[in-house]
């Protein structure tokens, strides 16, 4: 087969599918995951070693509570808990840096810098965790992206999930994070600015277009009732995978309670079966949403998960170019019996 | 110290440089390399296990001899030797792809992807090797890069170096690659249209500029009579080094003989002195030069190093914003004094 060089559905952005150098599922060797044994800041029982919650989710008679800790006092008997980054990359501080100098353009990086800690089981990862804890950790994460959201300087909400060291998690116990920034990021710029091109020419939702033209073909993963899953056309690494929202939405905060839990499902099914697959992989995944104050017809709010079974070197780096050595087509084969039975498991 | 969200000088691409969490050169811990003693198929001997050399340079009574391998046989008193890659992202092959469809571009990843074998000597790096056989081995990269220009269906020519397994170099033995491709890659458009940009704005070209503004700020490294090495203002990751030519020129094909020995002095001290202050760092570099038959003026080829000290997470991946840890004021000043001690041990 020769090498191709495919286009994304809608970014200007390439991959080389290298047949030529194949790797298959079998050929990744990820290395079994070595726990240190240290003392866990994220655990029930150490909260002191972090800032004080502003978001937990507590069990009561009455069903889920929503609580936060007092500056000196920490509670114990949460399911999902949240606080600041200790390091944040953003802060919604007032303070202003140097005025920018020509050709050096600088300002503050002003945001919210959050964790959230999934569940009080130091191991429980989406890939592996109850449904109902994972519906909980959602609703925590929506709660805080409403809630940077409500800052008016605030223009984008990213939240995303770093599994394992080598994908960047400088902590195993099981948690997500997100960053607000104060504008819109350069990779959802591209996506709005390929987004409005496709609907000027094509008339449709490209997101939507994707469903309907890789539904049943080589890179359809999964689909259920409310979303669809598939290894994307110009995947940049082995084994990406996009989930989409079947009903057309911009926005991920006009999300359905019952579309939580169909997200907490699907998501438990794939990377259920990855890790069936592969192992204990590691990965990233993030949700592209619409910036705050666009129109529904604007965008389709979707998660992107990251692989890390590949290095980008030099020549990725150079060009912005990628070399993706597993097609599309042959990820979607390996998993598309294994996410049906995980989902059938859940159901 | 606030964060500074910062933006290229002149690309629209932002770097969150995070003095917060700031990771110092200390910080860095480099695990030692582990040779695996395995036959290395790059090493003087075992020539039969690659293709056969399209270039070598070989040590001649006259001084230096170009040549290359017959089919059937191999040199083997070579000093560099250039071949293609046996598993090629792009190839000059005709064959061509099934054809497009809605959504989903396509077409044959055209080009070339070759082997350049630095040194006969298996550890003979960059930022360690003789200065004389640094220069053959960029000798014999700007042959190739003229050899594949003149394939007129060729736009770029992408050199670059992959330095240790975490940077993607699967062999250990002194090595780079060039892939030649059929259209200008994303990076280098971005480029040039910033470049356009701001020389419709300033009149100037920015790289030029950009030497004239951070000569004795913060983020200059090293000058001498032909180069200027610096941290560039939105670094994306710890210790990112640009080295920029001087002179203005566009294409680096156009580089004189003596360049070339400056080139090869600043490299191998810019990479000594970070081996001196970090070790062995795992890398990669790559040139970026004009695309074929661009104007003088319309870009200034420079080089770009790209340490492997952090990971790219879920984060980066999602927005294309980078959170750099070390500002390059800090890897600036941790350089200054050793690569100007390790050029002059080079005169």
């Amino acid at each position: 087969l020769p090498n191709e060089l495919r286009r994304d559905y809608i970014l200007d952005r390439y991959a080389i599918i290298a047949s030529a150098r194949m790797r298959r599922p079998t050929d990744f060797s990820i290395p079994p995951k070595v726990e240190t044994g240290e003392k866990c800041p994220f655990c029930v029982g150490n909260e002191k070693a972090t800032p004080p919650a502003d978001l937990l989710l507590i069990r009561s008679d009455n069903g889920i509570t929503y609580s936060k800790d007092s500056e000196g006092e920490r509670t114990s008997n949460w399911l999902v808990r949240c606080f600041p980054n200790l390091y944040p990359a953003t802060e919604p501080s007032a303070e202003a840096p140097p005025p920018s100098e020509p050709l050096r353009p600088l300002r503050v990086a002003y945001g919210y810098h959050e964790i959230i800690v999934e569940s009080p089981n130091h191991q429980e990862h989406p890939g592996q965790a109850r449904v109902e804890q994972l519906q909980l950790s959602l609703e925590a994460t929506l709660i805080l992206m409403r809630r940077f959201v409500g800052d008016v300087r605030i223009r984008y909400v990213q939240l995303f999930r770093n599994h394992r060291k080598e994908a960047g998690a400088s902590l195993s116990h099981t948690h997500s994070q997100i960053i607000a920034l104060d504008s819109i990021p350069r990779n959802i710029s591209e996506e709005l600015e390929g987004f409005k091109k496709h609907r000027k020419t094509e008339g449709d939702c490209p997101y939507c277009e994707i469903i309907e033209r890789e539904r049943d073909s080589p890179r359809e993963v999964f689909e259920n009732e409310d979303f669809f899953v598939l290894a994307p056309w110009a995947s940049i690494s082995p084994f990406e995978l996009w989930i989409l929202p079947k009903r057309h939405e911009a926005d991920i905060l006009k999300i359905t309670r019952t579309d939580v839990t169909a997200l907490a499902k699907t998501l438990r099914s794939t990377l259920g079966a990855i890790s069936k697959l592969l192992g204990d992989m590691p990965y990233n995944y993030g949700f592209h949403t619409s910036p705050k104050g666009l129109d529904s017809t604007d965008y389709h709010w979707h998660l992107e998960i990251y692989p890390k079974l590949s290095i980008w070197a030099g020549f990725e780096l150079s060009t912005g170019v990628y070399i993706n050595v597993t097609p599309p087509e042959v990820a979607a084969r390996s998993l598309r019996e294994s996410v049906k039975d995980e989902w059938s498991s859940l159901c």
